[in-house]
């Protein structure tokens, strides 16, 4: 099967992506968290998204969710690891599974933080930013978790399933709550490096050495995800239609730079889906 | 006094400015209805505004009002005739009076139908597009209204307790509720011309002389409101931070353009406050 639209996010920009796809009758898979989004999630109070007058990120986060219920659109609650432009369509790498969609639309937010020197070098080849996908090439394997936020947690206990050793990094400050054979660094992780078949992570307290290191960010950043795309810095640009370099490929929310607000971002989203609907009619009609 | 911004026009992306403007402790003054926006008012059904399932037009209207008042946000009930860029301020014509302001928005929405033939020459001339700001010019004379909406029969109610006569051309469908020496033709008013001081109102049933013509639509044409601002029709042409090619005007909503969705003017109006936040800033410190 392939979708119209594949949306990739679930912050503000995804979510009204997906609804006015869902309006326009096309086919999509909307591809992120319940949890919807960090951001919103944490926010302490919003006094400026139009139509909710002060609300907490919590109730922010319950509308979207009520909205996306009342509209029964459904969250594919999973992590995009790549992205392929196929020429008339995209192919996205979704745990282990691939599917395809003709129009992509990335509201992935802006990466937080750099990659590691070494990362880049090393994706596929021990480093990896899905556990969902990639955990079972990690079976009875030693391996480390560099997770950003709590979100994380879950992906890691998943590996402590696998995995021979998993020991995990928390780049926040709650404590983690994760199984007891999984073992909790607080160091700070520095630098990626190969020996041999073998990953070498420095962190500010030393070196460890791994079969696999997942790194769990909230986003990975976009030029990884969709190799060929254009990129400044950690965003992506578009034009007023929110196309990108890629046709076919829109972006919307923080991803396309500041300010970074929650209604930007939902603006961007609506304008992204009907940009990606009539990309679609276009290509049927040629 | 000058307001650090002005914002024209109480649809989405006016009000949605609005909110960010008052949030970043920006003096402002907001222009239009406590109608809001007829666009709004009239909408059957709206199913992809972001946090609010399944709305009606009059239902988010309560919305946005509710928002507003818990804001403390005052909507200024005047229109707007005619902006003049002064340099480093804006001066509008607001009824009989000059406001202003250091940085402008224009959240006007699209200007439904075109100037008729005629008009524009005679903009300030006899044909006005303000009646409680020009009814004084025609105390004791023979006057006409051409009305886009219901909206506009209090304008010319008030006109008729000033001028001699008023004649009423409703251009929608609805009996007008006028007072009894308002005299309503339903006729097609097809072109202006001038006749000595007198204007030549030509429609589908003939000609009408009068001293003064007001045409009152939901929006003026941006040009015309605004003189030397860039338009492309009925639009104007903006960047992503919604920038006009006036410097410290700024514009948000329909009015930059398809799609006509009511998040995507939210956003813009979100993004265009805050342009001018930084357009303002930018001035005091030079």
């Amino acid at each position: 099967m392939r979708y119209d639209i594949a949306i990739i996010g679930t912050g503000p920009a995804g979510l009204s992506a997906a609804l006015t796809a869902k309006k326009r009758n096309k086919s999509f898979i909307l591809i992120g968290s319940r949890h919807l989004s960090v951001k919103v999630e944490k926010a302490h109070l919003i006094q400026n998204y139009l139509g909710l007058p002060s609300v907490s990120g919590e109730e922010l986060k319950k509308a979207f969710l009520a909205h996306l219920d009342a509209e029964q659109i459904a969250i594919t609650e999973n992590r995009v690891s790549q992205v392929f432009a196929m020429g008339d369509y995209y192919a996205l790498q979704l745990g282990e599974d691939i599917v395809e969609a003709t129009a992509i639309i990335l509201a992935t937010g802006v990466v937080t933080g750099k990659t590691f020197p070494g990362e880049d070098a090393l994706l596929g080849r021990g480093v990896s930013y899905c556990a969902t996908c990639d955990a079972t090439l990690y079976r009875g394997k030693d391996t480390a978790v560099i997770g950003y936020s709590a979100k994380e947690e879950e992906e890691a206990a998943f590996l402590a399933e696998i995995a021979g050793s998993v020991v995990y990094y928390p780049m926040y400050k709650e404590e983690p709550a994760l199984p007891e054979n999984v073992k909790v660094l607080r160091e700070k992780p520095v630098s990626f490096a190969k020996d041999g078949r073998k990953v070498v992570l420095t962190t500010d307290a030393g070196e460890a050495v791994y079969d696999g290191v997942f790194v769990l960010r909230d986003a990975i950043s976009p030029g990884t995800l969709v190799p060929g795309l254009e990129t400044e810095g950690a965003h992506v640009p578009v034009d007023r239609r929110m196309a990108t370099n890629l046709p076919g490929c829109f972006a919307a929310g923080d991803l396309t730079g500041l300010p970074y607000q929650y209604a930007k971002a939902a603006g961007e989203g609506n304008v992204a889906a009907l940009s990606a609907v009539s990309y679609i009619d276009q290509l049927k009609k040629a």
